[in-house]
């Protein structure tokens, strides 16, 4: 309450609070009354309260999510995948292809190099929505087509994003692993529709959104029934122009305080620009992710989609040399 | 070009820029080559030139966009309703009405308060997707019926958001302006099927949006043939925490400058505090603003969402007055 | 605490609490105990809790600032100048000039212009420290005696921004009112000294302060004995590029919650841009502002520094005849 | 120029560009005229053209920084310090030692643990301006002999802040490193003395600063004579709440691309946690930093400042075994 506040002000509050459905207890200070409220109820909006006459500051003790949380599942998640490979344990999951699926022989080739290099799964977009209504869109079904082929030779596992409903039952024949991308994440219909789904779905972070918002969306699959989820951190918007978007690096660490989801990092789109890539992977893995996202292209110079940001297949072989030496410095190893 | 790029580093480089169906420029300079680009192609990833070897920063002078330009329609677009209501004139059109619809009372009791007070739009919400899985979701199409049954009884058009596919159909009978939320600026499917519509759409801004992206997903309707849109500023995501979203008045004037296309503030989301609502609806329409959004409930005490920042009908009725003194300074009137 | 903190966790903090000086009032929840710390201390940095074994999260419910808050000086600050201007009343004080004083003639020009139109304060630099070692600096004393020269001919006062210690002694005889410019904000050492002047202080918040830090550094100036404090909003550093800086109208509204303190605003720093100069100043008024900072240039194509934000004399006359139409809208008037 | 533009208002920019002693390069496309400005004139404002009638956007392409600019020194500044110690070559060189200086036996203390453990640099903080006028405000000359003496038994060097011209003198008997802090990135009369130093100074980039502006500001330095420079990546503010700032670890790599100023990192402010420094030190080698700067103390519960952040010795010593596996991975050592 503000120091100024009257008794009959405190006592609205109070009321309010317990029709609420909270135990209210109450700190008289020498400047100022404390009310703490104790309850169950989850979905309640502090400002209802902030707006009350006589209110100073609220503030939200719980946190507003339950099974995304650390203590619900202390020793952390694995998720596993039919082949036995685990995202969430000591290994740090690789996934790695083009963004756009283009032709067989690009994913083919994309596949047979980032699988020698060391991935476990293949990456590639099937579906391709810009923000330019004038450009390259996606090759749709016939792309999922080839990431299934290309994976299946190699002994890969499929990770394709999924854009909306109606694109579930397509998708899930093709792939092991739904990605809802950045501008889905606060999509809650299709996060309710995910959350009935039992496949393994990666969630990656809105450029605008607090960590809080990223486990509140992961919060949407689990409370649907799917436990197998993966949290991603793309990078954010900020006020440096230089790259494309901030990669927030310690999201990774936060993330596995708060929540006992595995979290892997996309520094292909954090970065947008190749000669950054790299660099970003690294302290990725140094600084504790479980995996990582990576774009490479047979022919980065050719690509129909940001060819900018697309490591050359030597260029990742390099890279991963150098993600065998660090990755023991945090317990973990490379597939 | 850097200052120490070759020769053929140059050479490369415009033979690249050729290859994409550009006219090329050199300008070289006693330190620097500079190559400009002519051409009409919209749809290019300036990064794809900036990775080449030998490249200094590449620069966008065309905008990305060029049927929402300002040059496209230079004397402005009025959007028209039925009933003779314009957005984009000398009038200031405010819509306004509750967070969500709740009950017949409730609609009906805003609709007659807000409309005597001046508002040409009632609003409110049909489907209310939350950022936590355990809140009120919405009335779904009875709140529909609702809006259009208390708009018709008081001579209102009807404002409500729409936030997948296959909910249009079932908004057009009912609705008069198409809402596109914040959350789906980005949502090209949505924004590509509601190019088709032949009903006038309000573009929310991403709360990590630039102006440049806001206008781009309006072009995307208006690519699709539908050239009344209204496009909205409604906040956006800065490190300061006190407000939810920090309102870009700085938006209207901006957008007025590069688009034809109305612009409305909505300072209930951009503010998310009932108290700085009437403050910045003030500065929206002394900036220059076609219209408002504003939430006004008859009860927001007991709203069961966004309560906080709803106006009581006193305060709307009041604001309105205020909004009377200032927009003749900008050559405006209120209805 | 969090839900799997032991016992004797609980006990340390509530230990540590005591011997930091607070009393310490304990809930103890179905889930969770949550500790209450009651006392006057106000250096506490919460983070020494926070870090605790046990801690889940950790509030600060007390306002960091005492002196500037709005229940120190419930009726609002008016800063009361030696020719009967005020700031901080029912007047919307105006104060105008060029970014850099550049020559007698030009400042003589601008002040006349602007008294004209209603200005109150002539504002100009005279010491220009810029981002680029290589721009003009400045002529030093020799602006101030212009400055002051032409604000007794026309009868105004000077605003100017002092940037170090050192410059306090040197301006004090020409100044009526010292600016301390956004990069100077936490410059804590500056603040302690100006505390000690007994002339008004006009305090810009800094582009990535909080209205919080802001306030806090208020309370420096007023901790150090002066309480003739006006503090000015001028811009926040977002993602957004189309403008410098984004002018944060809302500070407005809010800082007239919090504190007691007048605000005025700065469209010229906060947009960069001549052309939108305008529509911030009147939204600004608008949302209660108590004042404004602009620079107008007779000729501002040839000013030495910030010519394409300052406006031509006619242009600042057109803008004085908006603000009259505007402040009575929100009970004020302009001079 | 704009699609619209007359020819008359484009000889009047060319005409204003003669003026301004560039050489104007013209082409004249299908749609619009773009005017190419080549010359040696760094210190030019762009908006003094973009306001211009006529005039659609206008681009710096040439950087505004010229001496710390890559191509300046491509092979990379190596700063040397009088014992052999570099910083920039192929050692990773790291800092560390408590926020503030409190006492001898913390200084010791302190300085020999970080030393067993492979630190060569001692740093503390003599004056401490906090954003509280309430709190701890150093110990002033007292500490830099404090941290001399022992620097000098352990045989480590001192980098410590200097605040203000007025304490250069001071500082200089006693310190190796000046080091220059966050809100003083853009205190250009500082910048300017220390340019005339022959120590080197450590430039922390601002927490709203680009990239851009930190070397910008380097180049004051190097300008005024100082070649031994060496910026520091401290974190940006963001929107992101649960960290103090969001340590930009992408500002490593393009630095390293775009200057060749070594860059070294602190996780300690950048992160403000404890918990969040290993990780964040780590990330920062992986990606290619030349140092650390890290708190570290006795007895961080009982320090009168930022104890929140500082590692304990034996969290110091775990993080320096983490940091030789890692730093091979980039071709680094660590001493």
């Amino acid at each position: 309450m503000q120091e100024q506040a009257t008794e009959e002000q405190v006592q609205q509050v109070i009321e309010r609070l317990i029709n609420m459905g909270f135990e209210v207890h109450r700190s008289t200070g020498a400047l100022k009354t404390v009310l703490g409220a104790v309850g169950e109820r989850r979905e309640f909006d502090i400002r209802d309260i902030e707006v009350l006459p006589g209110v100073g500051e609220v503030h939200r003790i719980s946190s507003p999510y339950k099974l995304v949380a650390r203590n619900f599942r202390p020793e952390g998640t694995i998720v596993r995948f039919p082949n036995g490979v685990c995202v969430g344990g000591d290994q740090v999951a690789v996934m790695a292809g083009p963004c756009s699926v283009e032709s067989r022989e690009q994913v083919l080739a994309v596949a047979e190099s980032v699988r020698r290099a060391g991935a476990s799964f293949l990456r590639g977009g099937a579906f391709k929505p810009r923000s330019s209504p004038y450009t390259f869109q996606g090759l749709g079904e016939a792309a999922l087509k080839l990431l299934r082929e290309a994976a299946d030779k190699f002994g890969m596992l499929v990770v394709s994003e999924v854009m909306e409903i109606s694109q579930i039952p397509l998708m899930l024949p093709y792939v092991d692993l739904l990605q809802v991308g950045a501008r889905n994440m606060q999509n809650f219909n299709l996060l309710r529709e995910l959350g009935k789904v039992r496949k393994p779905v990666l969630l990656k972070r809105g450029i605008a959104a607090t960590i809080e918002e990223l486990l509140l969306s992961a919060e949407y699959l689990m409370a649907g029934g799917n436990y197998d989820v993966i949290v991603c951190e793309r990078g954010i918007r900020t006020f440096e122009t230089y790259t494309r978007n901030t990669l927030d690096i310690s999201a990774i660490p936060i993330v596995k305080k708060l929540s006992h989801l595995p979290i892997v990092a996309d520094p292909s789109h954090g970065t947008g620009r190749r000669d950054k890539v790299a660099p970003m992977a690294r302290a990725a893995v140094a600084a504790g992710a479980d995996g990582l996202l990576i774009e490479v292209h047979n022919c980065p110079d050719k690509a129909l989609s940001d060819g900018a940001q697309s490591l050359y297949p030597e260029q990742f072989d390099e890279l991963m040399g150098q993600l065998r030496v660090i990755a023991p410095a945090v317990g973990r190893k490379l597939a």
